[in-house]
């Protein structure tokens, strides 16, 4: 690729990206049973590679309890267990979003609710502007939040993993979650510094995958304040929304493949973005997890994540290896970060 | 660092090396005893790393047939068994020589011999251009050469692996060797795309080991000529040595770290071209195996090796992965070929 000055650089990134999926793969590998611990090492953590395998989980009580709402609330108090769930506007929790000219880094709302008020708001009409819940908080909830650790005999127990990837990984996981939307939340493409293991109890989950090696691709908008959105009602009981943005704390560095220019967020789309700012130089690899199925999610890969109707989820987070390969993702992201590549794949929102 | 012409790009290569010996170590790490399968993945293959360790091989009975060599010899048919020997004129196969103002990288010459007259020559003192013989044909030798194959019985068997390796890899080796020679031999920096599993029976191999990061550094001359050692006597009986050099054929890479500019081989240094050069940026990692010790060397990873003493030694090679890691190194590396960095460090032999 030619920079203004006419400098010859080879495109080293497109040259990965490319030899990659050749090695990878351009589908996710599907499974009937789980792979021993040895052929998780061997064939998936080794090679940095996911895979969807049915069958992981056979043993969990979850499987069948958690197919109604009724029988999921049983098994942590009941309907009036009060939980915290993020509530966003517009279904996208940590996202980039326009406020006042400004690119912010907004975090959803926090909400007090209980279970029956949750599962409740996913059989609603959808109205403008009222909540979108989403139990998603991510801080080893299914072990730290004693609302919730009544699930933990259902899904693996006290212990938090699956056998094979417990005995690969030679510990137990550092966080395990329970997950409980619809089809309005959407995550953002983002990486996590963890291996994970993340089982679909009930429902769909629909995973669009980028391998480490996408990240010149995946436009990280370095300078987004922090924000939060904070949700009231006024006197009539409208909802009404304001985001908090954090002027003097440190800038987030976010994805904006799939944030629109203009502000408007897109729903449900596949890297729409990504098109409109020039074709991608690779596909992710779309994954569905369905119900009773198991994702491996290798550390590092980008991610972003819908849902196909209620769905219910736990994964498990593993520490992530600290070795050569994660050496040079890191000196290879900041060559992509001082050399942005011209033309259409440029950070230009 | 800045090019010629004022353009700052990052080093990425110096971050590379420097990050990767952050989380690789800068030592190898020693084991008393061999590691279970499953740590041998997580903790060695995965991160790309080396090790050394005891007691991986206690069953094998090489450890006591092999002692003398008229222990070894009786387990492949006895003295008069004739082998095929590489002959060097100083000891150094597979290396980069000045022949007629060109880089030639020459292997060495083939000399069929017998097991005693191997023996033998390392007992002599050396003489000036007297071969410099060593068993080193890296063929698959103990379980092709029939000659060899009495050997296998007594270094593990026919299937020629590891137990915990096999187990690892899920396969036996595609070669296994033994390698007989003493302290003139020297082998030059060089790269296998096999992971390497590296047992002494007798004697020490000394190893220098650099990860697959340091290419830039490995200063890869890629218009050598490839050639070979002849070796023959004059009607005196006295040894002449030529080169034949093949300037038809394809031109060979390789790496020019221990070679004198002047044309002069060294013998024994540490890296010493490197320092004449200019500071390497990072340091091999040393590593001595003494007999009853199995060196993991994980694939792709640079290394020179020489021996103290008369040294028997039974590698085997088993099947690398190619995934990320492999793609990522090899963009890298065509990247440093494409930006040869400036400095010391360039490519001016």
């Amino acid at each position: 690729m030619a920079d203004a000055d006419g400098d010859e650089t080879p495109d080293v990134h497109a040259e990965i990206m490319s030899a990659t999926r050749d090695y990878v793969g351009r589908r996710v590998e599907r499974l009937d049973a789980p792979p021993s611990s040895i052929e998780f090492l061997r064939k998936y953590v080794c090679r940095n590679s996911p895979f969807v395998c049915a069958n992981a989980t056979k043993d969990w009580t979850a499987h069948e309890r958690w197919q109604t709402k009724e029988g999921f609330m049983e098994c942590c108090g009941g309907p009036q267990t009060k939980v915290e769930a993020a509530a966003t506007r517009d279904g996208r929790g940590d996202a980039i979003e326009y406020t006042l000219g400004r690119r912010v880094f907004v975090e959803p709302a926090t909400m007090q609710t209980t279970l029956d008020d949750l599962f409740s708001s996913f059989e609603r009409e959808p109205k403008r502007d009222e909540p979108v819940l989403y139990l998603s908080s991510q801080n080893d909830n299914l072990r730290r939040v004693p609302e919730l650790r009544g699930l933990l005999a259902h899904c693996g127990g006290e212990s938090g993993g699956l056998a094979f990837a417990d005995e690969a990984f030679g510990c137990v996981p550092d966080a395990k979650n329970v997950w409980v939307g619809d089809d309005r939340s959407v995550t953002s493409y983002h990486r996590d510094y963890y291996e994970n293991l993340y089982t679909v109890i009930s429902g769909t989950k629909v995973f669009s995958l980028r391998p480490p090696c996408d990240y010149p691709d995946m436009r990280f908008v370095k300078d987004c304040a922090p924000g939060r959105y904070v949700f009231e009602r006024d006197p009539d009981g409208r909802p009404k929304w304001r985001i908090n943005v954090d002027i003097s704390a440190p800038k987030v560095s976010w994805s904006a493949v799939d944030v629109d220019p203009s502000g408007k967020p897109i729903h449900g789309g596949e890297d729409e973005l990504l098109y409109r700012a020039g074709r991608p130089r690779e596909c992710a690899l779309e994954v569905e997890v369905h119900s009773g199925e198991t994702l491996y999610l290798p550390a590092m890969w980008f991610h972003r994540v819908r849902q196909r109707g209620l769905t219910i989820a736990v994964n498990s987070w593993y520490d992530q290896s600290f070795d050569d390969r994660y050496a040079t993702r890191m000196a290879l992201d900041r060559l992509a970060d001082e050399r942005p590549t011209s033309g259409p794949h440029g950070l230009n929102v």
